[in-house]
């Protein structure tokens, strides 16, 4: 008998002692903890590689959100200016005699410009409206003259107030006259 | 997983076959087995804890960046539109002789108060001045004058330009002149 025997017949015999005295295979428990510790490390692995995947999937969400609230930021302010540039256009309408009245005008001149120009920078510019065609996203008609040769169905004929977007949102649509 | 993990892990495994290979104890083999295994769940477990901790700091810190974001969104169409304030102030001060005027100098109130409110929607408010105390962070001196029984040192006694902050955040500091 080779000593390669002899030392397996000697764990046999102590496997069999084993049993012997717990009743149970001492090889079986083993097994069951390795299964036990394998079947929980499999299952940690997927709890970590789902715990990973909510990680990307969080900063891809916050990166995407976070551009938008950049993007979008002017909306509230910038629709509260629309009013002011109203009225500074009507009273650039207005005729004046003096050179105060000149003075006023040339100051509301330089305040339009700065304001549109400070919304043209936030991505806020007026919507085309003259000579466009109807667009119901962008333009509301508020009154309709009939469509001829000059003025087909659908163009627009006169611009009441003026409509703005920020990128492509609509701040305000264009209040407008069309031919149908 | 590092390089050096990986190299590790190897070596193990080819350690385990070298025993399975010689013949030596099985149980031995299952332990080294097992011990592995439970190494391995434990490093896994702990991979999973730090995952769970960042989600729960990324969670919050885009909550903060999202709440600055809102909070502050408006502070730079607000100060573009600070020169346009001061224009519309200079005009209201312009004195006007005939009705055409008088139009004028309405409508620029108007506009002027609507901008304001616009403003404080928003957050952004005019720092307090005059009468008030001196204060580096709120007021620049551009003048002095000598301190008097009347006007201590550090009362600002003229408001040149008006100052804005947004929330705590100072768009623009008062240009004041401070006795000294």
């Amino acid at each position: 008998m080779s000593k390669k025997e002899e030392t397996n017949e000697e764990i046999q015999e102590e496997h069999m002692e084993a049993i012997d005295d717990s009743g149970v295979s001492e090889t079986e428990a083993e097994m069951t903890e390795l299964e036990n510790a394998q079947a929980e490390l499999s299952e940690m692995e997927d709890k970590f590689l789902r715990a990973r995947a909510e990680i990307a999937n969080m900063s891809n969400r916050f990166k995407n959100e976070r551009e938008l609230l950049v993007r979008y930021r002017s909306q509230d302010l910038g629709k509260k200016l629309l009013p002011s540039i109203d009225n500074l256009e009507r009273a650039m309408a207005i005729e004046v005699a003096d050179e105060q009245g000149a003075s006023l005008k040339k100051g509301i001149s330089m305040v339009l410009e700065s304001l549109q120009a400070a919304l043209k920078e936030e991505g806020i510019e007026e919507i085309p409206t003259m000579g466009e065609t109807f667009d119901p996203n962008l333009h509301q008609a508020v009154q309709t003259i009939p469509a001829s040769e000059e003025t087909p169905a659908d163009t627009i004929v006169e611009v009441l107030q003026k409509g703005y977007k920020l990128h492509d949102r609509v701040l305000r649509a264009s209040m407008v006259i069309v031919a149908q």
